[in-house]
């Protein structure tokens, strides 16, 4: 085996009790490197698609990226991949923090689980056994008082991963918690409903194994200089984490407001961004980081007085503030660090809970949602009890809550009316919090996103606002905003670029600071001691996203899902930067599929698969 | 009562087999015209949205327009309106020739059809008595057959309109044929189907009451000199009705060709064109015509040599000749001519049956359809059995054709895989056979038109090409292509203006002759006595307009139901006049609900219900 992976990954199965390991080929990593792309490659092939994503058959894999856990800066992070309970196509939700460095030590690049357990069960893996145990006394207790649990009955320094309340109930956008209060989740997609499916409740690890790197004299080196690159280039992002962008987003027509109705939220943004709230005078408690990272985003934070009183949290991200905030109408940064803790205990996406709350404020403004469906709650917009109770009553299943725990596609459909015109999403996925037309490359993105409404895949509205690396710049001409010219070309680049963290491990955050794929195949091969340079690592990134593709076309993805809600399209917002804009999405559309070499339905040809070796 | 109407419709009950008179008051004529226009007055008030279209108790109306039989030039027509059995929705179909005019003349303004028949019965009307007769002899019979037989039955003058066996099998695009092999048809929506259902096989009408004129001298001396204006701008019309138009069609990318997938038709279209077919040395019998027109449109065609020698029929129109042509990648005109005369006899729409063979041609392309489901018809792109034999198995319900008889977009759902990328509709009705690539105005008709693919409620595509009234000129600037600018406002001046051809029992080919409303307010004051204006109608229009929408709107139909096929939103045309092309929709989409005072949902505000009395 290459140095960097261990190249064996844990099966499990619940049904049966038994583990065994399974060896993956040194070919299959270099193909698809590890992480979302092996996992893509691992569950392409036994995709049956009669097989409902709740049904025990679905298989889940979770995968260490090639990186994962090593001296490669932000190399923090581990993926989750399954058929969504959201979408019903593929899905991947990475998280950060220590869990995932944590697992490579014990000697595994992945687990597969299979199947359901009788009774509630955890995993506990050690480098040196893996078992299955009882999980039933921690069954509906939250993700912190689980993580708690789990340590004193293992081992203290151990990392958890688990499901709260809402993963038990099967909430189609369940997320996995890691590290209690700490709270990394792999939030996108209901993973989380799939462990609740399988009565798997938490999966903890502790290892002491070290992976080995090929030319560990020149990484040393090399990333004593590319740190120092990162962390010049960060310096925002280390102060203030995602939560330092509300204001810049706000300015560029960017941030939803109102469940994507207004243009303008000036003041709200002011209050509620990082700037603001995150200093030591305001709710700042600590800084954190994840493993490896020169960029240190993690901030904690603390409500000392006032009604939310005793709060010790992590701090709301930029989608956790513009979902519970502005697309809520609602300008206090308590009340959505509140609800973000909530989120967190539940183990539910802050994402697509937020996106129910505020689809479930416009219903109830139009009387398609009455205070009989909300037991009381007045879901008035910017309301902090609305806010607050409708994320209790979606965890818990409760009321209107029970509907909307299967995302606000299928609510809408089960409601009827205009409830329809209030859910804004790709695939049933909800959108991220960066409005497609304010960079309409965004909505070739959401349209094309594996996963559906995911911000992540492309990420093009980073792009273009500092210099850059050329290698970054070799992508694609800068970005481009209200029009329609080159924003196919950019967010294929992007989604190509993109597309290699998961598989690699790496924090998506690098990219800002400018780290470019030239960098990252360096460290490749510097760790592996493979010669994988930037060509190569581009052609793998379109490999693994052709594959994924792929995996969504068997499950009956093309063109006609390729698109976005009425609002998006149809709806222009009626002031700030990007006023009067919507995206022509049919145009870049049809762009984009000839740059990936796809037919005008959409499909890989033939002749794409063969040149990307996946015939 | 004014004149120009009788005030009075029929009622009749089949299940009680009772026939009674309503009557109508004059200011809802004043309100709503006559014809579509009272109809969607009497059918939103009793709308039960929980009843299917093909329940016994979805009504049915047959009405003439308020001009309908007068000496008004081209003022034949009637229409069948209700809630389609294709696209859920409000439909109206309405047909030339002398059924309308011979209706009026037995002293109605409209027929109310309830209920189901235990057994197949016809409706004879005369102006002297009506009544329900047994047609269980005709059950079975083609629409040629039948007219001869009822004609026999009740007086060989009178004029029949009936259903074929598509209608008795609910065909869901089942039409209904006037007067025999002259086949003038309410074509589209289903109303057929729905007579089937009903048991209803025909109405036969017989009378000779004469409308009263409020100024007869006035009117005749009018219509002395706007006649000579219609015949001069109609050359090319009456010469060869609307089959003349397909090689200008072809030229400006409009003609839809192998599906909607291909640019350019160039050899072929000259092939099926009017200009080549029309003339005594090739397929022309005798030119006919409709009641009190002065365009001459009609032609009898026959068929003396070759496999199909013996045909004599109704030549096909410009609409069949591009969907069993072009379309269907068939140049053989004689090929349309014997699918065209086997809907009529049948009773099926060649809009939709056509869309349906290119469907089922695409499909069979990519193997979703198999020679099991065609019964061996091979559905090779302009193969001639293909194109007859899909007729047969359509109208028949055999094989797949049983499938198809629903509908494609019900068709395509029912298939799965890409089907659904095949189908070009709007709110399940097949689009006629102008690309909205082309004349994008055209696309915002399409997405909002009242009863789904519509091309009749817009028509923008004939206009700007000659000299103009200065009525016409007011209702907008010429016309726009390829550009989205102006096309919204186009879209909706043209809607409204086409909107009371229907209330009126106008033939709409008045307006390429250059007639405008100004003129038709003329006639109609003449013929009522009423003052009205070229503001008061064009209001009318806009309030039968809203009137219908608030109807659609009672059925779910909102923003999210105002799009297109993918197809056309997203793959421009390869070659030709279009190339590149696809429609801003939603751009175009959010400056016409302003245009019309709906919200950005589509919904008509309360002020402008309010603005045009419908509240």
């Amino acid at each position: 085996m290459p140095c960097g992976f261990w190249g064996k990954i844990l099966e499990v199965d619940l049904k049966a009790g038994t583990l065994k390991d399974i060896v993956i080929s040194k070919d299959d990593y270099r193909k698809y490197l590890g992480g979302s792309g092996l996992a893509a490659k691992m569950l392409y092939g036994e995709l049956d698609t009669d097989v409902d994503p709740l049904d025990e058959r679905n298989p889940v894999a979770i995968m260490a990226g090639l990186l994962t856990g090593t001296i490669a800066p932000a190399s923090s992070r581990h993926v989750m991949c399954a058929r969504s309970p959201l979408t019903g196509i593929w899905d991947e939700s990475a998280a950060g923090g220590y869990w995932g460095a944590m697992f490579r030590r014990t000697g595994y690049d992945g687990i597969i689980i299979r199947n359901k357990s009788e009774k509630p069960v955890y995993l506990w893996i050690t480098d040196e056994k893996s078992e299955l145990r009882d999980a039933s006394h921690l069954w509906g207790k939250d993700t912190y008082e689980s993580d708690e649990v789990l340590r004193t009955e293992t081992e203290n320094k151990a990392k958890t991963a688990c499901i709260g309340p809402a993963g038990e109930k099967m909430v189609r956008f369940a997320s996995v918690t890691h590290e209690g209060n700490e709270s990394h989740s792999a939030g996108r997609g209901g993973i989380g409903a799939i462990w609740g499916s399988k009565n798997l409740k938490a999966i903890v690890v502790f290892g002491k194994k070290k992976i080995e790197i090929y030319n560990r004299e020149k990484m040393t080196s090399d990333i004593k200089s590319d740190a120092e690159q990162i962390k010049e280039l960060s310096v925002g992002m280390t102060a203030f984490g995602t939560a330092g962008g509300v204001v810049g987003v706000e300015s560029w027509g960017d941030l939803p407001i109102k469940n994507w109705q207004l243009g303008s939220f000036a003041e709200g943004a002011q209050k509620i961004t990082g700037q603001t709230t995150l200093t030591p005078e305001m709710y700042l408690d600590k800084h954190h980081t994840c493993h490896a990272c020169p960029i240190r985003c993690g901030k904690s934070v603390k409500i000392d007085e006032g009604p939310y009183a005793g709060l010790r949290s992590n701090k709301p991200e930029y989608e956790t503030l513009a979902g519970f905030g502005s697309n809520c109408m609602n300008d206090n940064w308590e009340v959505i660090a509140v609800a973000n803790d909530k989120c967190n205990r539940y183990g539910i996406d802050t994402i697509s809970t937020s996106g129910c709350v505020a689809f479930a404020m416009e219903c109830y403004e139009h009387g398609i949602i009455t205070d009989d469906d909300t037991l009381g709650l007045p879901m008035e917009w910017g309301s902090a009890d609305a806010i607050i109770g409708m994320v209790d009553l979606i965890a818990e299943r409760k009321g209107i809550g029970d509907l909307l725990a299967e995302g606000s596609a299928r609510a809408a459909e089960e409601l009827g009316g205009l409830a329809p015109e209030f859910v804004v999403d790709s695939k049933g996925m909800e959108l991220a919090c960066h409005d497609p037309r304010a960079f309409t490359s965004m909505a070739v993105n959401y349209a094309t996103a594996v996963r559906g409404g995911c911000h992540l895949e492309a990420l093009t509205y980073f792009y273009g606002r500092g210099k850059h690396l050329d290698d970054l710049r070799y992508l694609n001409e800068p970005r481009y905003n209200h029009g329609y010219e080159g924003s196919a070309r950019l967010c294929y680049d992007f989604q190509n670029y993109m597309g290699i963290f998961n598989p690699l491990g790496l924090c998506k955050f690098l990219f800002p600071a400018e780290v470019g794929p030239k960098m990252i195949s360096r460290w490749i091969s510097n760790i592996t001691g493979w010669d994988m340079d930037m060509d190569e690592l581009m052609t793998t990134a379109e490999r693994i996203f052709n594959l994924k593709r792929m995996y969504n076309f068997k499950l009956g993805i093309s063109r006609k899902d390729d698109t976005l809600s009425p609002r998006i399209l149809a709806e222009p917002r009626p002031d700030g930067w990007a006023r009067g804009v919507v995206p022509y999405l049919g145009k870049m559309l049809s762009e984009y599929y000839q740059l990936r070499g796809w037919t005008k339905l959409g499909v890989p040809t033939v002749e794409t698969l063969d040149k990307l070796g996946l015939s």
